[in-house]
C-alpha cells in the first residue's frame, strides 16, 4: 500500500484524527444542569477543598498531554509545531486505541527550553501525565529532566525511554536465544542522540559492562561540547578504545543503530562476534538492510520497520507504561518501572515460541498493554512512588 | 432534582466528562501505518510546505481551547485551576453537544496576565479558536484584548460577550413587545464587571443612548482606579447623573443585573417606566426574584435560571458563534459577528409566538446553532475577516 497517498486522503477526509467527546449525555435540562451549572459547582467545591479530588471528579487522571515543539519530527527534522500536529494527533490515537488512555496534542510555538518547561508546568493541572515527543536533542533531555524534578505527575520522553525499553526487551530475548549474559557482551551503539543516550543508560542498568558509543566521527572521545555525548563518554568505553564504527563493531555481540541509513556494511557485521545481534533502527532506511545483515552472519536482526521481522516499535511500551503509571497515580516514571516494562514485553514471548524472527511481540498482540501496565504499576508501588 | 448530589455522583462515576477519541480506526498494521508512521509523514510534509494546510490535515480547524485560570469560577470565586476543571470540561461538553465543535479544557497554573497571554499564544498552533472562561475582571478584559490583537484565530471571552449577546437578543425581542426603540430607552446596568462592561458596549452598538452603570456605591463616577469602570464612565451617563441604584432605576425602561442577590426591591422596580424590562441575572439568586418583579409592575422579566421564564443563557450564543467563525476560518470574532448572533437568536422567535414569557429561545431549540452559525459566518465574510 502507498501509505503516503492513503494517509493524505484519510487525514483530509476526517480533518485530522482526534475528537473530544462527552462521557455523559446532554440532551435535556436535567442533564445540562448536571454537566454544567448549577450542578457542576459541587465537584468544583470538593476539589477546592481537597485538590486531590481532581482525580475523582475530572478526566485528569486518565489524560496525557503529548507535547512537542516540532523540532525533531520523525525523520523530517525541525518542521514547526503546526506540521508536527499530525504526529501528535497520531500518538493520541495510539494512546486511546492501545491503552484506553485519553491523550491530547500540545504543539507549542517556542523552541526555548525554559519556556517549554515553564509552559508545561503551567498546563499540568489539566493533565495526569506528560509525554514529550519529537523534541530535538540535547534540549529534550534537559526539558525532561527539569519537568521530572518539578512536577508530581509522570513525565516521559518517549523518543528516549520508549525506544530504550523496547530495545532492551528485544535484547533480553535475543540474549536468551544466543545464550549470552549482559555482563559478558560487547555492545556498539551508533547515534548518541536522545534515543541512543537513553538506551545506553538502560543497558548499564541491565548490567551491561562494555558499551561503545559512536557518532559520525567514530567512538566518542572526551573533549566535545555536547553535554549528552560528554556524559556518555564518562559512563561507557571502559577500555578507553579509539577508532571508528568499524573498530567498535569488531568483536561486538550487539549492534544498536539509532543513526542513519546504510552506515553499516556486510563486512562490518561479518567482523562481529559469533551469534551477532543487530538492531538497525534508522527509519525508514536502516543502518543495514536485515537481509544483508543475515547474509553477513548476524543471527538476530531487528529494525524499526513493520515489513521486517522483529520490529522495535515504541507502541509496545508507551501505552502500557502510562496506563500502569496512571492506574496507581505514580508521581514519576522511574528506572524500575522502565525495566519492569522491558521485562514484561520480553516475557510475552514464551521460550518455546522464541526464535530468531520472533524476539519481540507484534504491536497488535492483545496481551501486551495489560502485562506492561501491571508490571509498571507494581514497580511504582514497590519503589514507593504510587499514590494509590 | 438535587443537582449538586447528582452532579457529584455522575462526575465520580465517569471520572470527569470528556474523552479524546480517534476519528479513524487503528486495528491493523495498515491502519497503524496511516494514522502514524510511516504514512503520517506525508501530511506533516504538506503542512511544513504550507502552514495553512494544518486546517486540511489536522483537527485544528474545529478545535477550541477553553482557557481558565480558575480565578472567577461560577459564583465560587478564585478556586484555582484544578477546581475549575469541572466547569471547563462542562463547557467542552456543551461545545460538542450543541455545535459539534471539539473543545478542550486548558486550566493554567498562573494568574499573571502576561504569563497567560504568553501561554495561550504558544498553544495557538494546536487550536482553531480560544474561549476564555471564568477569569476575574479586570484581568480577563486585558487578556482578551491582547490575545485578539496578537493571534489570527478567534478569541472570545464568553463571560463578557456570550452574556452580552444573549442579553441583547432578549432585549431586541422585549423591545418589540413593548414597542420601544433603542434610542429612546433608559437602561440601568448593575455590576460593572466583565459581563456588565461587554453588555454596555454592545448596547451602545445597538444605538442605546442613555445607559447608567452602577457598582455597589451607585452610579459610576469619574476618578476611580479600576480601568474598566473608568472606561464605562466615559461612554455612559450622558446627563452626568449622580446617585444610587435607586436613582438609576427611576424612570428606567430596562434593568440589567449582573451583580448580587436581592439588591433590587419591589419599590425600585415600581419606580421604573411603564412596560419595564428586568433582566436579573445574578446566579443562583437573582437581583430580584422574577415573581416579585412582575408583582411590582415589570412587564418582561428574565433571569439566569432555567426554572423561570426567559433564561438568559450563554449556551444560546457560544456554540453557534464558534461554529460559524470556525466554518469560514474567521480571524476574529468582531462586533458585527456578535450583533449578527444576537439578531439571529432573537429572530428564532416568530413575532406571532413572541410574548412576555417567551422572548428568548430555549437552550434545546434545535434551530439556534445553525441560525447563529450562519449569521456569524456571513457577518465575518461581510466584514472581510473570513479566510474561507
Amino acid at each position: 500500500m502507498d501509505y503516503s497517498k492513503k494517509a493524505l486522503e484519510v487525514h483530509e477526509a476526517h480533518k485530522g484524527k482526534i475528537s473530544v467527546v462527552s462521557k455523559i449525555g446532554v440532551t435535556n435540562k436535567d442533564e445540562l444542569s448536571i454537566a454544567y451549572t448549577p450542578g457542576v459547582a459541587e465537584p468544583c467545591r470538593k476539589i477546592a477543598e481537597n485538590k486531590e479530588d481532581v482525580y475523582k471528579y475530572t478526566s485528569k487522571g486518565n489524560l496525557v498531554a503529548v507535547v512537542s515543539d516540532g523540532t525533531a519530527v520523525l525523520g523530517l527534522g525541525d518542521i514547526g509545531p503546526e506540521a508536527a500536529l499530525p504526529v501528535m494527533e497520531g500518538k493520541a490515537v495510539l494512546f486511546k486505541a492501545f491503552a484506553g488512555v485519553d491523550a491530547f496534542p500540545i504543539c507549542v510555538d517556542t523552541k526555548n527550553v525554559d519556556e517549554i518547561v515553564d509552559l508545561v508546568k503551567k498546563l499540568a493541572p489539566t493533565f495526569g501525565g506528560i509525554n514529550l515527543e519529537d523534541i530535538s536533542a540535547p534540549r529534550c533531555i534537559e526539558i525532561e529532566k527539569r519537568l521530572k524534578e518539578e512536577l508530581d505527575i509522570p513525565v516521559f520522553h518517549d523518543d528516549q525511554h520508549g525506544t530504550a525499553i523496547v530495545v532492551v526487551a528485544g535484547l533480553i530475548n535475543a540474549l536468551k536465544l544466543v545464550n549470552k549474559k549482559w555482563e559478558d557482551i560487547r555492545i556498539a551503539v551508533n547515534g548518541p542522540g536522545a534515543a541512543g543516550s537513553a538506551i545506553v543508560k538502560m543497558l548499564l542498568n541491565m548490567n551491561a559492562k562494555e558499551i561503545l558509543v559512536c557518532d559520525r566521527h567514530g567512538i566518542l572521545e572526551e573533549g566535545g561540547s555536547n553535554p549528552v555525548k560528554e556524559e556518555l563518554v564518562k559512563i561507557t568505553n571502559p577500555n578507553n578504545e579509539k577508532g571508528t564504527l568499524v573498530d567498535a563493531l569488531k568483536g561486538a555481540d550487539v549492534f544498536i543503530g539509532v543513526s542513519s541509513p546504510n552506515v553499516v556494511t556486510k563486512e562490518m557485521v561479518a567482523s562481529m562476534n559469533k551469534d551477532a545481534i543487530v538492531f538497525a533502527m534508522a527509519n525508514p532506511i536502516p543502518e543495514i538492510m536485515p537481509a544483508l545483515a543475515i547474509e553477513a552472519g548476524a543471527r538476530v536482526v531487528g529494525s524499526g520497520r513493520s515489513d521486517f521481522a522483529n520490529q522495535i516499535n515504541n507502541v509496545l511500551a508507551f501505552p502500557g507504561i502510562f496506563k500502569g503509571a496512571l492506574a496507581v497515580r505514580a508521581t514519576d516514571i522511574n528506572e524500575a518501572m522502565k525495566v519492569a516494562a522491558a521485562n514484561a514485553i520480553a516475557e510475552i514471548i514464551d521460550e518455546s515460541e522464541l526464535n530468531e524472527e520472533y524476539i519481540i511481540p507484534k504491536p497488535f498482540d492483545e496481551r501486551i498493554v495489560e502485562t506492561v501496565a501491571n508490571a509498571v504499576a507494581k514497580a511504582a508501588k514497590d519503589t514507593g512512588i504510587a499514590k494509590l
